[in-house]
């Protein structure tokens, strides 16, 4: 598998027992999720929590929200037992368009089947059932993460205790498309692109690459670009933001796939959690679980607004907002602050 | 000329006397500015306005000013002489790449040289010189518009009476040249781009559509497409705004040229008013003239704090801020409240 070494050696894979119906009607055979645990499962069964990762991450919360785990933190390993899952779709070892079609003895690629944020959690609530977890304590993602963790709270009320969507929306906005769809129309416009059907060796490289360039502009902020690669006196190209950006592109390449982003991308824009529910205000009004919303005073993607609406319909929730200028990704950067907050809203 | 149809009739074109020596180095021989004007150069001389455009824009500001124009109104033929100059490098009448090249008889094409705001501001002083005025009441532009009517303060300082930069920053930033950088490489992206060197009826239409697209998303706001494209109850796909982004990328090709495109961006690039001036907050401070700094509360490319620094180091000026939640476009849009603060600024 082409992205093995992104992979840690101590993930887990769990074969799913049955075909997943997707939300959109088509069916997926020898579904596989990659997870890694933490920590052990109480008698009781009481003390287990759920990380939902973001759009390009993998199951290694432990590598990339590492400042969380720990004595004392948010994901104690000695008194809770912490699962997280590759999402559906994905190249880190779940089932995604990198994966063999068991029909077809090849990569899925461009036949990977739509899918949705529903899809995601459904998968992973098969993988609770593979292990034995009677209801999650915590549902907690920050982004993509957000949303399943939202999901969670709608799709299985009663095996969620509580949940804390972080920088997320409960649908994708009008923005967060446009900015989803200029990022795929930079892949579609390679001609390697082939409508998804390339080579395996002579991948859409250019358009990718220009993707994760436009996606890194909405992960950071005016002040965070202006900090880490400010213009130099007379100075009139070879910018240092516009090196950064190209070295963003090429590094992204390393390890994530066309149809794969494609794919994750569109399951983005169908986020909405008053899809087949009702009325969008209605349908957060009906979640019942303590909500921790904790948003970004600087985020770009996915704007405080949108969680403010969230605390707004959400019976019980209160909102936090972390004050970093980093934008979008201070999710995964001020997790000294993340984490006071959420130990905070874990003792409750 | 392939972009003819976007010239008003009533155009005039002034052939500069001498070849004009570029910021950086090159020289341009046989330039030629498209302008228009309203109204009349009084006796004294001192009822002359120049309008600087924006990056797409052309010399027709009665056409995307409209409202700005007329009796009362911050343009005021029956009072004023009026000027507004297609930029150096634009594709709608002034020199620019797709000009003839004198030295080859054809266009210039990627031979373009690299020009800057400063040459912009230079050519127009020439046609200021052709037109005989001895000095400007007010230089006025928003967006690149607004990074003239910078320069132009500090380039002939004897020459402005007062400023009125709109949505515009003294120098561009981390920010901004990230999504201009992203815009660039999509554009570059397109097999047909050849360096530059492309076929004029085969240009690279994909890229410059992207490019567009990018820039879009810039141009407005969150709330503006929430507003504007809501997605429906129960939609997961063919997103209104991704409709939308499309079609303005489709516009777009009819109407401008990818290597017009690339120069003029490189020059927004290059704007620093302290290039070769020394600190920019001091630089700013030298500028003597009546300043009104208008911002706008909801822009994601020139963001209000670019603004407010402005108005922080120019000694004699003011800010004001739209309040549009419409973004950085707001400048063409929400014209009636622009107005009044126009026209209260020029009464003092």
């Amino acid at each position: 598998m082409k992205y093995q070494k992104f992979i840690s050696d101590r993930t887990q894979f769990y074969q799913l027992l049955y075909p997943l119906n997707l939300e959109l009607g088509e069916t997926l055979n020898h579904v596989q999720i990659a997870y890694r645990t933490w920590g052990t499962l109480n008698t009781k069964g009481d003390n287990a929590i759920l990380i939902c990762h973001g759009f390009t991450a993998n199951a290694d919360a432990e590598v990339w929200w590492s400042a969380l785990f720990g004595e004392g933190k948010t994901f104690d390993p000695n008194l809770d037992f912490i699962v997280c899952s590759n999402i559906l779709g994905s190249c880190y070892g779940s089932t995604g368009a990198t994966s063999i079609n068991p029909e077809t003895s090849k990569p899925y690629g461009s036949d990977f089947p739509a899918i949705t944020i529903r899809d995601m959690v459904r998968s992973q609530y098969e993988l609770m059932q593979g292990l034995g977890i009677p209801k999650w304590k915590l549902v907690i993602g920050g982004s993509l993460g957000g949303m399943q963790t939202l999901e969670w709270a709608l799709t299985y009320p009663e095996l969620v205790k509580a949940i804390a969507p972080i920088a997320a929306s409960g649908r994708h906005s009008a923005w967060s498309i446009a900015l989803a769809e200029a990022q795929r129309q930079a892949i579609y416009a390679d001609p390697y692109w082939q409508n998804g059907n390339y080579d395996q060796d002579l991948p859409p490289h250019q358009g990718l690459a220009i993707a994760r360039m436009i996606a890194t502009c909405s992960y950071y902020s005016r002040p965070d670009f202006e900090q880490r690669f400010p213009r130099q006196q007379n100075q009139f190209n070879n910018f240092a933001i516009a090196n950064y950006l190209h070295d963003e592109g090429e590094k992204f390449l390393k390890r994530f796939d066309a149809n794969v982003y494609v794919s994750l991308s569109k399951a983005m824009d169908s986020h909405d959690l008053g899809r087949n529910r009702g009325d969008y205000h209605s349908v957060l009004a009906s979640i019942h679980q303590p909500t921790l919303v904790v948003a970004i005073g600087s985020d770009l993607l996915y704007f405080p607004e949108e969680q403010q609406e969230l605390a707004k319909f959400i019976p019980n929730s209160e909102i936090v907002q972390l004050q970093s200028t980093q934008g979008h990704d201070t999710f995964l950067l001020d997790l000294e602050n993340l984490n006071h907050l959420l130990v905070d809203f874990c003792k409750d």
